[in-house]
């Protein structure tokens, strides 16, 4: 039936899109199938629509035959699906030509994008504009959409690090093609729909986010003046014991707006992941890795257990003062170093000196492996970040042929756990997490990120081998069990991959039965993206 | 009809509830007529609800008799509306005796609590158990509700001032009896409910501000740690042509997250209402206030024309970094004084030495108008900031005698309209306030809150003799003019008063069509609150 419905909408689809934008027969459906979860929906068919009007004019014909459209702003979203519909039968709509930047305002810092603008897009339209403006980039790298890290409630790392609460003034369209603007959007001459978030009367942003209720097709994100004095700073931390005291005394520095932008702190493993690919010569093929290979590598690397990464942004007095207050914080905990541009630029000629002489192996790699995290910092994004990926390739690390896409061997499920910021809350995730992933073969790759001041945003990756059914099994156990375990201790993922929106559904049920019944009175017919974080809840049908 | 609706549901609910929970009869429902806007909508009978279960059955009643509930939790929504419903035929649902504080957690720094919990509650509690947090207090006084603040989106000044963004984790009742949660709140385990805004899937909060789509019962509010320094900094403005500067001066500072803290500017007359009522007699009983009179009064109390207060929230040394910054920024436009606890305490003892000498007069009056302003920035809640509002009656200033509710005279709108921080933005905005008010008699009290980096929050006070009939029009003119102004240059309020809140839709109509659709969904009998945020529409019925 499905096939039959979509036969009779294609031509409809092809007389307004154009040929060229209906996609149907295998090979030009291939690059939409890629994905780094272990399973996954092939879309029916393919629209790449180019104007909000074309959305409309697609809705209306997929109401009219029934056939689900699953819309995607650049597909990107790696380790929770790609551009991979969240269910069987549906038709994905690639936003990724709707990629204009509307508007950029130097003087209140925003921009107003389209979904199919990529990181790469606006930060280079800041630079070649010579806009004193810097974005707040993920590590998903340069072509990930802004707009979709945006409404899948994403993070960066700068002090706009938290998307959602720094996007306002949403164009939505809604299932029967209506259009509005949320926040003061809607009011004819307003002049502050991207820069006050809440609008008057309810606040509709949050339903549009994370959801299948609308199709976002602009939003405003706030952009970072470029500060006076950028200041990063790290440390390594020695064990998970030590862990516990550094987060409970940056705690309240970030309560209290010291640390201005979010905090990321990786284990060993997940920065060896960004060196390496896994060692299988010195492994002897065996996984997970061992602990005293693992040990090894990190005194090769000089690694913590622990790796902090933060950033100050501000003048030259602010920055300084809060190096002060974050030493202070970390007396006999760790040595934070601080580097600035000036320190950046002389470490580079001080390495290319020392490497005259043959001395600075160890510093060169250090100070090569801050570039990119400076660069981030500064809203550049790069690929240098999404190298973990490659974890358990079998082939060495590369940093030009870092295409994810483009290897099916690639398995990564992203799994995103938030932890109360407290010694017992990330002592009690600790317990759960790394004899998990190890009774399943894999190695824990965690991030611990302050987000927020209370609590902690982990994000853990299971890489797997895509092409070895067994490991694609063992791969969605260690995940679901990780799931599993996480919902019973409380430390409820921020968000999720297409495997696992259908199976949000808790045991209270409340919520899930509003965002029914919100779901029936905007998109009856069911038409947008079904199962898209909207669960089957058992008494319903 | 109306009437015998009532009278068939009053028998169940005095059962219900008992007979002292049900009010109807004409001296009981007095305190509840009392509103300082020109006009409001007398309630058909009052509920006081001791539970949630008690809501719910309440609930059950309305919709069985079609009697529409109008939820209030403290009823102190003053310049608002106070605890009047936005339309005729309504039955208050006063909330006030629920007012458990469920929770107080001192490490991740917040509170839940229920609708009753006054900001009196709140910081006694805190004080009482020695718990080292401080609230984020606004300055409608000691008696009105935290929660009811938190979902009208109201502001304070510490860096948690702006409380919709700062709260989390809603227990919400909806029309039909059905209770859920916010956030994460609906995983039976979680830890994480009122420490992580957004929750997974569909982020709901938003909906339930500025909204009457459910009844809002719990919610988790963040608190202050009590920083190492508190550090008040305050300024003088000498004209309109600088408060332009200062502000272009001091938005950089703000976006860097330099400023942590809601920077609030007051206008001369309205830091004048905060001193005394209407100089009757020197105005030789004219409104408005003279040029002349003004500028004297001004001298007289060494007033500038705008004047700001702010504070620093840190340790020792980012307060005095960003005090550094903040002199750097304001060099040529301002003299920023800074005071701390200590300086305020030295400043006493200097004040009670000089009087002892007769030299302390003006000294003494300035130190005694920056303790309450410290005791807020502190959360500490007082009637101080309330004073504005008896500007325009017949009796001098009180200290004591602050009850609003009790002086029939007080007529008092607010209007806020939200301006983008530009230089041009104001001088749009002040080109429309003063005219638009003295054309109807009145003296535009001004306060323009840096609410957040991009836009200022203005709030414009309309002081009224609620007593002259002719003076009610007058002032419900004028709020219609300004707000048709502000409309028409795009400076949209933020929040509205109910006599507003029917009136709110504008042109495109996409945005509240939308919300009747909701409505329908979550309310489809319209028992909750009709008119409230929920304009008419041309087109609907």
């Amino acid at each position: 039936m499905e096939e039959s419905n979509l036969h009779n909408a294609l031509p409809d689809w092809k007389n307004f899109l154009g040929d060229k934008n209906v996609h149907f027969q295998k090979d030009s459906l291939a690059n939409y199938l890629n994905t780094t979860l272990p399973r996954s929906h092939a879309p029916l068919a393919v629209l790449t629509p180019g104007s909000v009007e074309e959305i409309q004019f697609v809705l209306k014909i997929a109401v009219k035959h029934k056939i689900p459209v699953y819309p995607v702003s650049r597909g990107k979203n790696w380790g929770y699906g790609n551009a991979c519909p969240a269910g069987p039968g549906q038709v994905v709509l690639d936003l990724s030509r709707m990629n204009k930047i509307i508007e950029v305002n130097e003087e209140l810092a925003y921009a107003v994008i389209e979904p199919g603008v990529t990181q790469s897009d606006l930060e280079q339209y800041l630079s070649k504009n010579n806009i004193n403006l810097w974005m707040d980039a993920t590590g998903a790298g340069p072509d990930a959409s802004v707009l979709g890290n945006t409404i899948e409630r994403g993070f960066g790392h700068s002090p706009l690090a938290d998307h959602f609460n720094t996007s306002c003034g949403y164009e939505v369209v809604l299932a029967d093609g209506r259009i509005f603007n949320t926040g003061f959007g809607h009011y004819k001459n307003s002049q502050v729909t991207h820069i006050f978030k809440a609008g008057i009367g309810p606040s509709l942003d949050g339903l549009f986010t994370q959801s299948n209720l609308g199709i976002v097709t602009k939003i405003g994100i706030w952009l970072n003046p470029k500060p006076e004095k950028l200041m990063a700073y790290a440390f390594t931390i020695k064990d998970d014991a030590t862990l516990l005291k550094v987060v409970e005394a940056l705690r309240p520095l970030r309560m209290q707006g010291i640390l201005p932008s979010a905090l990321h702190i990786a284990n060993d493993l997940r920065v060896i992941s960004s060196h390496m690919t896994y060692p299988w010569g010195r492994a002897g093929g065996k996984i997970p890795l061992s602990k005293d290979l693992r040990e090894k590598i990190v005194r090769e690397m000089t690694l913590g257990s622990w790796n902090a990464l933060g950033a100050l942004y501000g003048d030259r007095h602010t920055t300084s003062a809060a190096k002060k207050s974050i030493k202070r914080a970390l007396r006999g905990l760790a040595f934070p170093i601080f580097i600035d541009e000036t320190l950046l630029k002389l470490g580079q000629i001080a390495v290319a000196t020392l490497n005259l002489a043959g001395w600075g192996k160890g510093l060169d790699a250090r100070i090569r492996s801050i570039e990119p995290v400076f660069d981030l910092l500064k809203g550049k994004p790069n690929k240098e970040h999404l190298k973990g990926v490659f974890w358990r390739t079998k082939r060495p690390l590369s940093s030009t042929d870092l295409d994810i896409d483009s290897d099916p061997a690639i398995g990564l499920m992203w799994l995103s756990p938030v932890i109360p910021m407290t010694k017992n809350g990330i002592k009690t995730f600790l317990s759960i997490v790394e004899p998990t992933f190890n009774q399943f073969g894999f190695d824990a790759l965690i991030t611990l990120t302050m987000l927020n001041a209370r609590t902690l945003s982990s994000v853990l990756s299971i890489n797997f081998d895509r092409t070895n059914p067994k490991e694609c099994d063992q791969a969605q156990k260690c995940y679901d069990t990780l799931l599993t375990l996480f919902l019973d201790h409380g430390f409820i993922p921020y968000r999720a991959g297409t495997q696992t929106m259908g199976h949000l559904a808790d045991q209270s049920q409340g919520y899930w039965e509003v965002v029914r019944d919100l779901k029936k009175a905007l998109d009856p017919e069911g038409i947008l993206a079904p199962n898209r974080y909207c669960p089957k809840l058992p008494n319903t049908k």
